[in-house]
């Protein structure tokens, strides 16, 4: 069994890759709605919401293939993750250097390809979603964070178990607000200039002042 | 000399190769701004104003180390290419499938980083930023659009002029209304829906019908 990891969850790449295998369908949620505070919603049963509205979110950056472990991606699968947050909490962050309570980070998982159009090199977003991951900060958890799966067009999720790797791995080597704020370029500035930078980050990146 | 391509401009690639074996700084634009119109805006001397606040509008798409030549791209150096348009604008292309006039479409060319904190594979996006390019939907211009390129902190370009490739690449070859709607995933769905899909892309994505 391979182990993999896109985002947060160690094994969430086995359903990427095989998702990236079939065409999933086009994912029409792209409309601006109308602004709300962006604060996460859960039903009934206490699941996440799908945030269908994340596309107009603040864009935090994309990645392409990336992996925590050192096994090789499967071959010929490429992902982009594309992070959003709602703009109220992308600029509280601004402000403070850490997320308000009520935050949603959504990631997006789209596959990528080349040699589309007259694209001769490198990789570009198709219109195959093969799934997301939401990390949201709310006082209702413990730790305050907790960490949701998504299918394509699932419309609610539960709470990813506290025991699992994402938790701990956050915790560890997550820049600021046990968010990977290191590979936020408009934010990383941000929590260096406020001091926001977790203890563990700082340890992991500091320069050696003596051999 | 090695012609290069990255978004528009036929030789864009050497500058950024350039640019992206130094650090180029940080860019701190990235705070939400007051919403506005996002219309294009020009000094006295009718050369354009960079839009700042290009992180606050909708974010198309991302793409890796794209290059529309057979050449291979300079070994070792990544760049991402994130492209964003004004929200005003992008919920007329939803409506109409086209822009309306006084669009900005605005990519930013951001250095790729990967082994950077805990990622073993794959690429990241850094505070680098090696350059932007802007493609103006605007009746002032002969054929209604004009292209710009920005080095990081520049606050005003000049039109590139009319006869340059990405003028006749752009026209022969983009999905609709002379961008590259087919690289935009949540877009090239609306233009399929509402058939303003160029011919010349209709005729690239073809599928022949006989041997």
């Amino acid at each position: 069994m391979q182990k993999g990891a896109i985002g947060m969850r160690p094994v969430y790449i086995f359903s990427v890759a095989a998702a990236a295998t079939v065409a999933v369908g086009l994912f029409m949620s792209a409309a601006p709605m109308p602004a709300n505070d962006g604060a996460p919603r859960y039903d009934a049963a206490g699941r996440l919401v799908f945030p269908a509205d994340y596309r107009d979110w603040v864009f935090l950056s994309s990645g392409l293939d990336m992996s925590y472990i050192e096994d090789q991606p499967p071959a010929g699968v490429h992902i982009f993750n594309n992070v959003f947050v709602p703009r109220e909490a992308y600029a509280a962050f601004l402000r403070n250097g850490v997320w308000p309570d009520k935050t949603v980070l959504l990631t997006e998982h789209r596959v990528g390809a080349t040699n589309l159009s007259i694209l001769k090199h490198g990789q570009i977003q198709t219109t195959n979603i093969v799934g997301f991951e939401a990390h949201v900060k709310d006082t209702r958890f413990k730790g305050n964070w907790a960490f949701y799966g998504f299918g394509n067009g699932q419309a609610t999720a539960g709470e990813i178990p506290h025991g699992s790797d994402c938790y701990s791995c956050h915790q560890d080597h997550a820049a600021a607000d046990t968010t990977f704020v290191q590979f936020y370029p408009t934010l990383l500035p941000v929590a260096t200039a406020l001091k926001t930078l977790s203890p563990s980050y700082l340890s992991e990146t500091a320069t050696p002042t003596s051999k």
